[in-house]
């Protein structure tokens, strides 16, 4: 049984990952920080909790997480930087569910952040928590940064395709169609409902943040420089990533070879479910923890077209922080998430 | 041909009325005016309007106005205290979309729009636009109070059993279900798509400051005071307004003693169509300005069920204002509207 | 640990059934039958299923039974008609999640349900599934009756009112809105998405087969017959049903006297939850088995208005029935189910 | 004045097209046909039309046509094989907005319809009705071939790229996510509600009958073969689609070359709206005939991103069926459109 905090537990992500730790039988939660809810109960800010939790949110301190094993943090990009040292200093393991600590590259993180990095120490040592290609790593961090939830549906399905060289590295298309929640808790009028009902858009085309994610570990993984566009679009759904993705052959494909490749890398992955026949919907991973794959190959034009999904939340965001718990501590991989 | 101008013209109403009024053949349109998007393109704010409009939006201001016969108001409520009585003062004739102007009672307006009602002369001269009850005191109108959704919406229906006494004057519920649009645009995290999609809720039970509307209309239609409760219903759809009522039947009713209580008042009235047969469904009425009307009789538990539906956009606010203006200055009643 | 088999694996309460008893620590699922995917896997028919069973869909035979304790049928109304006789007189326990064996009065059954019963014997053994006000006899019933989803949100928040004596029998109005998945897998143009979504309508008003269940349920709590018009109206949701109901006050009531009648009939229901400040959202009740109940008082009108929301699928259909199996086999109430 | 029937007038193309042949001063309705609806009014089948029009559905014959200058075939695919040659025999001038006219070579009608073509003779005349590229010989067609919805989306923003020599021939992935009524009023499980809302999947990838449409039109257009995967996605909205498009530069790009070829081929085009700076969103297109194309350069992965959105309904369907009888009769090319 460990002890684990959550910062951030009135956002999506947050509940979310509430929901998870409240069924987990290895978990006791200790402390929940919201700092612009503090005073109210969870089941205030979240209705969902009532009659399951009366836990009270608190404002964060340093002081206050002393019986804590696990630091979850669910907060904004940024907010992380200035809390992970103190928490790794008082020996505290954290999983960070924002962007803080993905990129290695201090200066891509500006760029794409729009504040420079300050806690470059941690930085350092921080592993990047996607179990599918980094079990080992996982089990030992102290400092794990959870995967964004869009790089999450093109690395899986991209990444044994680049690693087997079936796929050229360049002229890849990622067309990426998101769900709502993945913005967070939004009070935005480009959010609001009569604004994204009925209606679809293309948005940051260039400019998104998990660009150089995706960049960095796909070229981690390949071995070599990895040239792609990243076009997110967003639809009048509550939760899940559709990705659909065009890549160029590097070799003659079937169906056998591409299985091959996911074969090879996700047999014994829990959460990855692959097919050769089935074109994957939305709502068979929605309120899953798994990744669902397909593929069709466009011999005439020289392509090949593989699809994802995953639930933004769970897969996506608070699913696989769970995931990468479950392997930092010893849990059973699957534990709290079928 | 008309000279209007419109102040709110970025606003959801704003669009439908300016989408209309571009298409009516007797109107010209004047100036237009948001103050918070003022020196942008129309189409900048309303994309929907490119290639259409050229038209730049402006801060208001009193000498703005000398070339308009008809100033539409499409603010929020409170807004129009201020502005209503230079207009009239400048011979201006106005149709407010907002509550400023619908209750007589000022102690009422106070009570449920939280501020005092500052224009009372010019209160006792506006006219309540419903025109299949009013249609005489419209076309002399030199400010009109454009109804509200809701009351539009149960009025309607309503007005004739009570009448013709097919009802009692007490023990009516009124259920409303409202699209989101009705709200205006908005920035608040309760209107944003996640905590709107796939939910639904009641809200402001009791408090909505439609309720004085619809007491006060139904009471001088019928003669006498009438006690209801009305129900408001958040739903995850962009327009339209269903009501259902129950009210109990004043004496033995049948469908042809319904049907003729709707035929006596509404034979001629373009924009309703009622029926003894079909059940309303919200699609058929949205996207124009009509009211669609069916009832059921509940001989056995003594109940008279009524539904309605309209556009909440239209009927419920820019579509009844375009019909008012034509009764106001002599067009076909119909005209833009169909 | 008990073995169970689920007759309609494939229809939304099947796999929603399914769902629960996969994760259910008492539960071994023994086989599967839906006569129409017969032969093809679970995850074939329902691929939320795939990498968590490897089940295959069977045709139902009484043969084929042996070895399940328990029976749960998830089939269309209609069908249980002729399988119950078998199983019980084989020494099965059954939950029927349809419509079956909920009306003691076969002749309210035929003129709902168009067709004759033809179990008569079975159904007089039969117990009405709603654990709140049956406890006792589900624990010990062989045949369980599970209760309608509108009849679950109707009459939880409307017995205890009835049998406090707070609120009149008659004048009673049920407005309910339903997500379409209640309607169970169709192929009907009237529930395709392109005529569900941004619309809703009433539907069944004055015959749905749910109106002698909610009478005869609510006058055997009350002890004298209950007069009431239910309205069921179908909305562009997935999953849940939000209830409105108006009712005449009997005495002067206030908070306190309307939350003692819920304390003292719900204190100790693990799935009820109430409150006299928050109107209920559905989404905070979807996705569990809990019902939400609020209330306003109209005191200048003479009204009680109460509101309730559950998931149809959950609390109104398979979570019930597996909180009614908890209470059949000696499982604590909310195992599988929080 | 010219005299017009209608066939299929109770899907959901011809019941757009209605609404607008209802406005459009040009035009008189002559003869509403529906073999499975004849009998009814088309109020009946169209509660839209409620007070709008009295028409009544006919089953359609040779003889019955004698008094119309033009037919709309608004059926599914495959049935104006049969009927186009007579009412071409008859003299009359048809738009038909189906599929099997658009394609000159037969075969790959064959290989993507599944039926043979038994018109080739009039197939020959038939001119495709792309009005931005075809004005001329769609002003004298006696049968228009009315283009696809994918097709219109994708081949307006193509186009005049490959005109000009902007973008390579080959590697060009067109990601295209379509709301519901694109598939027309439908019965079957997948287009339920249930199974369409909050959810999204690709389909018929490389099978889809539209890809050689697209295929052949920008073939023509360009001068030589055009290269390309088409995904096809359907979406949880009812109308629009949007095509998010990803090619290869032919030449070093920028803001000014793109807008310049779009300006070269669309500057006189009423219905194409086209920016440097706006992503096109969903709903400014909606329940409009525009096309609204964006786009940005992403130099350093060597792709240019083109987006494009229609209602499937209007620029893809009744509305292009409009613009194109406009000019096939000498009518103002807007006329009714806007």
């Amino acid at each position: 049984m460990i002890s684990v905090s959550v910062l951030g537990a009135s956002g999506y992500s947050g509940v979310e990952l509430l929901k998870i730790l409240y069924r987990h039988p290895g978990v006791k939660i200790d402390r929940l920080f919201a700092n612009s809810s503090a005073g109210k109960t969870l089941a205030e800010t979240a209705p969902v909790f009532a009659k399951i939790s009366d836990a009270v949110l608190e404002t964060y301190s340093v002081e206050s997480i002393a019986d804590s094993d696990l630091m979850f943090l669910a907060l904004p990009s940024g907010e992380a930087l200035s809390l992970v040292p103190d928490m790794i200093a008082a020996g505290k393991r954290v999983i960070d569910l924002g962007g803080d600590f993905r990129l290695q590259d201090t200066s891509l993180y500006e760029r794409y952040y729009k504040r420079p990095h300050t806690a470059n120490r941690e930085l350092r040592k921080a592993v990047y928590g996607l179990p599918e290609w980094n079990r080992q790593q996982i089990q030992s961090a102290s400092l794990l940064a959870n995967p964004g939830c869009y790089p999450t549906s093109a690395i899986l399905p991209l990444a044994p395709l680049l690693k087997e060289g079936l796929i050229e590295q360049k002229g890849i298309v990622i067309n990426s169609l998101s769900g709502v929640s993945g913005a967070g808790r939004s009070s935005s009028v480009e959010m609001s409902f009569a604004e994204v009902n009925e209606s679809v858009r293309a948005y940051k085309v260039g400019t998104h943040q998990h660009i150089p994610e995706i960049r960095s570990v796909l070229g981690n993984i390949s071995g070599s420089p990895v040239s792609f566009s990243f076009v997110p679009h967003l639809m009048p759904i509550t939760r899940g990533i559709y990705t659909s993705i065009s890549a160029v052959p590097a070799q003659t494909l079937n169906e056998q070879s591409v299985l091959a490749a996911y074969e090879k890398y996700y047999a014994e992955a829990p959460f990855v479910r692959y097919s050769a026949s089935a074109i994957p919907a939305m709502k068979n991973a929605a309120f899953t923890n798994f990744i669902d794959i397909g593929f069709r190959i466009n011999q005439e034009d020289h392509q090949l077209l593989v699809f994802s999904v995953i639930d933004n939340l769970l897969k996506g965001a608070a699913g696989q922080a769970v995931q990468n718990m479950n392997l930092m501590f010893g849990f059973p991989e699957t534990e709290g998430l079928l």
